[in-house]
């Protein structure tokens, strides 16, 4: 096989002659294997960095295989907040002042699953939480001893710990004790995605794992009952069969950037016009697992935004639907807030703010300017929101926010007080211009172990995903909190290398393998 | 094989002898074929009976395996209410003074489907609609030239025409021209699923054609291209594999009966209370297709209902939230007001009315009464709705609605009238103990010849599906109207027989064959 060049795949996309199908390759009409290894993973992202870490550690020959011509995929993009905590506390979230028990993270996480929890993942992700918290600083990732208590979208600081989620948030605050637990790397800006994957390929560098760049996974290589002994790869304009004799790990990411995929399985998530990711995360790997007849779960799922804090301010204002109604606590969390706002008529929002003579607009993604106006009569008519609907609903809420109340969502009393005029109201739907950015959370259902299952809830023998290619822990738009990505991405993909190498107890190894 | 036995399968089941895979059987182990045929329909319900009559008149031998001990399925229970219009009107549309065009009913469909709406499908349901309408005359199914003006869930009298869907209620009268296209069986009561039944399968009988009761079809037969050759049956005990030379029809129905498959693909409809099918809506035909690579669509999806009218001027009252918000037109189809009730704040949703003397509980499925009041303050307390926001609420509906109008969600003026006191309030919600039911709507991803197509888009040969088991033109819970299930069954039943004796041009011969 060549040396890695830099536009193999790509030209074979471009020319048109990437033309072939992700149905599995018959293992019966392979005649000869170009490579062999224990563990093929797919994609060089955090998933797949980290599977390839642990099946390594194992003991296993590893070989990355990654379409793009670097490593990192979106978990390198990212901010690299991780969701961490439990068992008695990190040592930031323990030097900041915080003591986090595993039950009440459970409690979190099962609240942030909404009624697609996965029971399972969520207790496994919790009593590794500290131990993963470790691992990653193992390989070289620093935190800074510091919490930041404003309300953030990502600390833009060298700082480490925050609420990431709607920990604080009704009605979440009173089925767990409100703790932060979104950890940044130590660095200034949104960098923190770069770190960690300074670190992560740092240490498949270190332990000499093979990493096959420019070579596009086409295929699931599987004999007539499905069960995996391999992949087929495009690299170099060539196609090579890759035995891969203790399994195959999927971390190729979500389907954020395949357009068809999110309109047939994510309609809700369709509705936002700015697709988070880098340009694989065409949900290849969960297309190959359903031509092989695994199942696919929480489709419809995501992480949706409008960042419309900081400043935290804004979360006095209102948001409210085009009959003027409010429909959400604006302290939620901005996955929660653009959540409710896509259900409304239309999809219509708009943020009521008071507009004080030092207004400061959101910071990220700034909406449009709506409306403004001294007296609400006016607003509605720029708003086109029915006459005397918005009044009525200010009317209300400033009558118990004065008084420190909230009775329609609880909205916490730091974030009360009457708003008065002059307002402008800020149109963040996507109609109307607001920047509305979404990843998918739906994917492949993976025991723990991160083994696929089929639709009878069996393993599919050879077969592993981790990371956006399957539905992990993170399931839910409505709950999503920051951190929760990466924080199962990485996690997932350790489980998944492990597995991979024989190291965890398996599902298929009590028994509940394909008969 | 032996004559049709009573309890064969249902023993197995019983007797945890049920253990067999839904996983695909491969063609090379099988041995010998018990039974030989064209094509092999699965499950004898309406998308079963109308695939066999037309594959055995375009000249194929066809069995129908049903593991029922009689036929039927979820048709034979249903209302049998179909879709019907277009192409200028039906008989009946015509006789009762509704001229119904084409485009008209194509607009409304595509409504009807929000962003699922599968166009083509949409395409050849209207496009055919006349002709599937004397085609189920011919069969002997009668219609009454009749029209019913009220507000029912379904017509109890012998009477024939109805809205049955949300053709006059906002958005959709702006989108189409409203027009009654929901047609009942002439018959009495609730009763035109079995009338609709005897027609076909007096045709199904009339036509010779061989219907294997107690016949569980537990797998398909496939090749390691997973081209569908035929399926394995169980019969009192015994198991069969059957050779279909031109196609297997999948006619299974959905999965409302299957609470796993529900939790997993359907958390919306699970919150529901009622499953509304038979048994054997368990999913499995879907489940099958999944297992062969097939994709999945729409699986969220589905009809909910809270049956709040009759009487009609039910929807002159009000539903509102657990905020005392309102947040649908009253006058929307049933499925519309739940599907929008269980997006609430805990799936709370109350129906205010005005308690007259002579006030009538809905008819079907009465909800309990969850308060009542000379003035909205008792009420508010009653109902644990924050006080004021009822009464603020209906403050601005009520001088709105004086004026007849509805500037919120534009609830047709025949429906607006001031709500005046005393007032009585009927808790829908599944937790206040509300009756919510529900049917699936997601399916295997067909063309519109109903051959089943794996997640590249590509025709899986052999394998065909219609009804539930397919995701047809019904495939919004937030936009569904009555009729559009059996109507896609039937009509794609016919499609699917059609392609599989190959009859019609297919995606197949198009050359969207596997390569
Ligand atoms: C700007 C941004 C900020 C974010 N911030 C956060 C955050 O702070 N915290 C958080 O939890 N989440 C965040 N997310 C989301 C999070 O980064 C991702 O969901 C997560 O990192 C995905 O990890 P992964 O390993 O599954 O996929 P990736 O890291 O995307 O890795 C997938 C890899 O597979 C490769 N690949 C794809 N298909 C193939 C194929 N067929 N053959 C070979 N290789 C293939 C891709 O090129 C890629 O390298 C953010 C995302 C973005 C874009
Ligand atoms: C009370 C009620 C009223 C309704 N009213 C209406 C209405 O008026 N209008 C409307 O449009 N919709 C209505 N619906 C919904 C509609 O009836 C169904 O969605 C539709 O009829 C389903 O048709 P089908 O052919 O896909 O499935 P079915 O008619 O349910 O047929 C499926 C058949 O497959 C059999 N089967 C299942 N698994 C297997 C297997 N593995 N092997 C062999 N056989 C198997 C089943 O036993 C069954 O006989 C109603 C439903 C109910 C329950």
């Amino acid at each position: 096989m060549s040396e890695p060049r830099g536009l193999g795949d790509k030209q074979a996309e471009e020319t048109g002659r990437s033309d072939t199908s992700i149905l599995p390759r018959r293992l019966s009409e392979i005649t000869h294997w170009d490579i062999v290894t224990d563990v093929a993973i797919v994609g060089y992202g955090g998933a797949g960095a980290c599977a390839a870490i642990e099946a390594k550690d194992a003991g296993a020959e590893v070989i990355i295989f990654e379409t793009a011509s670097g490593g990192g995929g979106s978990t390198a993009l990212s901010c690299g907040e991780i969701y961490y905590g439990g068992n008695g506390g990190t040592p930031i979230q323990k030097a900041t002042g915080f003591e986090d028990s595993s039950e009440n993270m459970y409690n979190y996480l099962m609240a942030s699953g909404g009624p697609n929890a996965d029971e399972r993942k969520i207790r496994a992700y919790v009593d590794g939480s500290l131990d993963h918290y470790h691992w990653i600083v193992d390989k070289g990732l620093r935190y800074k001893p510091s919490f930041v208590a404003t309300r953030e979208i990502i600390q833009l600081t060298d700082d480490c710990l925050i609420y990431s989620g709607n920990e604080k948030a009704w009605p979440y605050r009173d089925k767990a004790l409100p703790c932060p637990r979104g950890h940044k790397g130590r660095i200034e800006g949104d960098n923190g995605g770069p770190l960690l994957w300074q670190a992560l390929s740092g240490a498949v560098e270190q332990r000499g794992i093979k990493v096959q760049y420019d070579s596009r996974v086409l295929a699931l290589i599987a004999d007539e009952h499905n069960e995996v002994s391999g992949v087929a790869i495009r690299h170099d304009m060539k196609e090579y069969n890759v035995r891969a004799t203790r399994g195959v790990v999927l971390c190729t990411g979500g389907f954020a950037m395949n357009q068809k995929m999110l309109k047939k399985f994510a309609p809700t998530l369709a509705k936002g016009n700015a697709p988070l990711g880098n340009p694989n995360d065409n949900g290849s790997g969960i297309r190959m697992g359903m031509a092989l007849g695994a199942s696919v779960i929480n489709m419809t799922e995501g992480f949706i935004s409008m960042a419309f804090y900081p400043p935290g301010r804004n979360s006095s204002g209102i948001f409210v639907n085009a009959n003027g109604q409010r429909y959400v606590n604006e302290d939620s969390y901005h996955t929660r807030v653009a959540y409710y706002s896509m259900l409304q008529p239309d999809s219509r929002c708009y943020l009521i703010l008071h507009a004080s003579d030092d207004f400061k607009p959101p910071k990220f993604f700034n909406p449009p300017i709506a409306g403004t106006g001294f007296t609400l009569e006016e607003l509605e008519a720029e708003l086109k929101i029915p006459a005397g609907a918005l009044a009525q609903t200010m009317e209300y809420y400033n009558r118990h926010a004065a008084k420190g109340e909230d009775p329609f969502f609880h909205k916490a009393s730091e974030w009360l007080e009457p708003i008065e005029p002059p307002y402008v109201a800020l149109d963040c739907s996507p109609s109307g211009g607001g920047y509305v950015t979404y990843f998918t959370l739906g994917g492949l259902e993976t025991a723990p172990s991160g083994e696929v299952l089929n639709v009878r809830g069996e393993v599919i023998p050879g077969l592993y995903t981790a990371g956006r290619t399957a539905s992990g822990v993170p399931c839910s738009t409505e709950h999503y909190a920051s951190g929760l990505s990466v924080g199962d991405a990485t996690f997932s993909g350790r489980m998944a290398g492990m597995a991979a190498a024989g190291r965890i107890p398996t599902e298929a190894s009590k028994g509940c393998r394909i008969v």
